[in-house]
């Protein structure tokens, strides 16, 4: 199924002008080094949700900025996206060998080409932030968004939320312990994503704080979600293998508070995102029906 | 041995500056995520030649800079580096179970847990270049070091030149061929990390242009050298397996063109080097003890 079909038109334009920008600032398949070209395309275009674009779209919406400088920074999140993707899902890692419904990158490239484009991936998110020349955003507003990312990224962040994930397998969390492995191992990104599309429309304090709360809102919705699914989904659906966590026994909030509470954490979650930016009122729009859309999403 | 033993006291005191700064810049071992930050720290503290530290010091040492704000510099390169030397070593990449004279990451700490550690490392990296809060330099500073780091770390750089040096093993090379292969997988970063120090330092474009001919020069002379030393030299000195490029079917300088040729070529790029940077006379002393140190190390 296409995954962009839940969402409205205004969503699917921001889909359409990330995938342009992705297209854009990938290197050509056909210039040295070919291969790693390749996988690094492979890895990132013909597929995804983009949600970590759109977020960033969405977020200066709200606060009026909708320019050109916007869309290094959607790929930017994109790019980590896809590079930590490629990584979680090696044999020493996850061990996946189908995503977004094809099969997965070290399968195709093999695994020292998926570590590479991984790498790669994620350099190209640092170099394209720091790309200021067109002059559309300050050197001090870059440097503020290389931060956010940076930190993302990390120990603090996605890298140290895959290490307690990896410690989790085979253990039993407690509802804190697996909501603070998902704030880092996903919600740091989508916060980082939320953040940069704000910087650049050059937020006040405050909101900044009311966007943060909402994206870790979103950010942890988005996980219960695919827990959820991945006790209800089909693999058809969802384009990856469901009953997988299950089967490789990693706690899920199905699995720790079962599905019933699982649907009411989702729908607070839901709640507080949708709160934490209603003060804006119309503009906001964009935000609040990805919020509805990380609640209710099939894919 | 210790690898500092073959360098003089003012390039001592630059590995003890650099050594101190990645100490402190690396998360502590006891704070969580702890196998992942344990991870990091074994990668990268305990060992090293800290060249590119060095470099980033001695460039900017050259036009009369050498405050604190280089710190930053000589981790971000030094991170680097160390993140690539770990997922080189992976089973899947060169399969090495010894750097540095100790057990390698992955085999201390698992695959797993050694490519997050890799790729945090590489994030760690930007993070500490983005941070312009204590202001020593301006942020368009910072934003021309990301951009250079960037660059030098992805497809057109060291991942670049990983991808090529895969595609290399059992393929017969031109010089030409070995040289562009080590120009991105060693020299991109090499470069950079001149590149980094005379940013710091105010450099204007000559002096830019004169520094990244040192750089280019130095970098593949370190590679000529090593590839000498790989037929030459014992296991124990130089605290990885002797030989192993040669029964892995790599191409190197001496199996290309022979051992004497291997030997004129270091030479002449020596002399390139110290020639390049000339012209600045005394204050460019520790770039010109450190392009001999590439020729001559015996480790």
């Amino acid at each position: 199924m296409n995954p962009n079909s839940e969402l409205g038109p205004a969503l699917q334009l921001l889909i359409e002008r990330a995938e342009l920008a992705l297209e854009r600032n990938l290197p050509p398949a056909d210039h040295s080094p070919t291969e790693l070209h390749r996988a690094m395309r492979y890895a990132v275009l013909g597929g995804g949700k983009r949600l970590r674009p759109m977020l960033v779209y969405a977020a200066a919406h709200m606060l009026g900025e909708d320019g050109p400088a916007l869309d290094a920074a959607a790929c930017a999140v994109e790019l980590i996206h896809a590079y930590s993707l490629v990584h979680d899902d090696l044999p020493a890692m996850d061990d996946d060998a189908l995503r977004r419904g094809r099969p997965t990158c070290h399968i195709v490239f093999g695994e020292a080409m998926a570590i590479l484009a991984g790498d790669a991936l994620q350099a190209l998110a640092f170099e394209l932030l720091a790309d200021d020349r067109a002059g559309q955003a300050a050197p001090a507003t870059h440097i503020a968004m290389l931060r956010a990312l940076g930190r993302a990224c990390g120990a603090e962040g996605m890298a140290g939320g895959q290490a307690l994930d990896l410690a989790a397998v085979g253990r039993r969390l407690s509802l804190a312990e697996l909501e603070h492995m998902h704030a880092c191992k996903t919600g740091a990104l989508i916060r980082a994503s939320v953040r940069l599309g704000a910087l650049l429309a050059g937020a006040d304090d405050a909101a900044l704080q009311a966007l943060d709360g909402y994206a870790h809102a979103v950010g942890l919705a988005f996980q219960v979600r695919d827990d959820i699914l991945d006790v209800e989904g089909e693999s058809a659906v969802i384009g990856k293998t469901a009953g997988k966590d299950a089967a490789s026994d990693k706690p899920t909030f199905p699995s720790i508070i079962g599905l019933d509470a699982s649907r009411t954490r989702l729908a607070e979650l839901i709640d507080t995102a949708r709160e934490a930016i209603a003060p804006w009122g119309a503009p906001a729009g964009l935000l609040q029906e990805l919020a509805l859309y990380a609640a209710h999403r099939r894919y």
